[in-house]
């Protein structure tokens, strides 16, 4: 993979993601994020039933998750979703995502993944199949658009 | 404050906090990270209400949250978490989380957590009024038994 | 109101909203069922933030909920949300709701919701106010097209 | 089964768990109607992991919720939980539910669960085994005590 790899989608806040300070409950944001990587898993034509089907994996578990938080958001926002890939290590990924809205970036952050079997009843780390990235990086979809990364002023 | 304060609380995961891999829903554990806060400031005889009330502030939003996932756990587990603040800054503070489950490390991370009020609509970040940390130290639980903390074998 | 007035919104199931069984975790319905609501809202220029800020409600909370479930669905399928309003009571108003994945009925139910403000710390269940039937009216998308209510075969 | 059987748990609600309108946002009641049953099928040494080794089921799925909302509750509120079932069809049993706080009635509601394999990639409904039922029996708590159930002022 000689350059980072691409994807987006959007979802909207709903009012039963938000708490009594009127803003997104912040465990939420990690929910789009993993939700931004199924949205690139299906546009791959992949799933992850489809995933322990084929490779006997338990899914892409989260080694390791952050996320910086930069302005809130709450109940009726459009978020768009960015996730990039840099490059696949032999049993792990980064993805990096952000998150924004009316181009300003509300949330970045990323999560390392692992390709995790259950074998005789514990999770085993194995090497990421080639065929698994190259079929994200089919999906890719380039470069973001210029007008949607665009930063707004300070939040 | 001279030394770090800590608190402790416990969760049990329950079937709906868990996905079809058969383990936690990852961003479940932020959950319980921010609920151990939520317990810590209930200890100390406060809430985010009783914030709001008092001081007009929204909550101590999240600027940063962090996690590291050492050993999954699933439906019926029943996790240790220990809070730990080892100062505060005049506008934010971090708290450092561990999740054990049987004297072994599951989870570990940490949150970045400001002190703000929402002033003509907008959100701005305070100084944090010292009888806040007062009650968190005063509520602290002071050093987690050894017995609790002792590293499990690698997962 | 001479007759029921609808609306028709989607959603994708997520990996995050399925159970260890590789189904939906049931609770999540009734997200879709109340989301689905708060699209119409918006659909009608209406926010629960705006009813509150212009009527002083908090919303208009559940006094009772039910659900039937014909048909599980699973990560990745896409939801046909439909809502119908047969008429506004003084008080309160039942909201029918159908969620559909390729012509077929998965899951029918309903909510019953009240217009409640709090006064005086107690919330208050008072008159809804005319102009919030009709601009839910006015955002009413007629009626459902036949192809999207034909029944499958039994689940 | 002669007389009912009973199970009690508790809960706390949490700032997550909790809207904009300050109050619980309402699936989360049927969280809490699904832990209920989860906490009982542990007392009587069950889990649902166990039930698919066992019997090859997919769990106890839902095939109707109800709740009805008396009084609302909030962040820190202690919930005392009960779940009873009266009687095992052959292929499904109701359990009804009460969420108590301080010796005040706020939710009741219902679910109706079923015996349910996946067989040939298809869910279907099987006979309860008894001894499934005798488990609950035996981790029923008997009568819930006066004290906890005597019912609140109206809400």
């Amino acid at each position: 993979m000689d350059k980072p790899i691409r994807f987006s989608t959007e979802f909207t806040v709903e009012w039963g993601d938000c708490d009594p300070a009127r803003i997104v409950f912040y465990p939420h944001y990690f929910y789009w994020f993993d939700t931004c990587f199924q949205h690139w898993l299906r546009q791959a034509g992949l799933s992850q039933a489809l995933l322990t089907e084929r490779y006997q994996v338990v899914g892409t578990p989260i080694l390791e998750a952050h996320a910086r938080f930069l302005v809130s958001s709450t109940d009726g926002d459009r978020l768009q979703a960015t996730a990039r890939i840099e490059r696949f290590d032999p049993k792990r990924f980064r993805i990096d995502y952000e998150l924004w809205r009316d181009g300003r970036l509300l949330v970045e952050g990323w999560e390392i993944r692992a390709w995790v079997a259950r074998i005789d009843d514990r999770l085993r780390s194995l090497p990421i199949p080639p065929e698994f990235a190259a079929a994200l990086a089919e999906a890719s979809q380039g470069e973001i658009p210029p007008a949607s990364v665009a930063p707004g002023p300070p939040g």
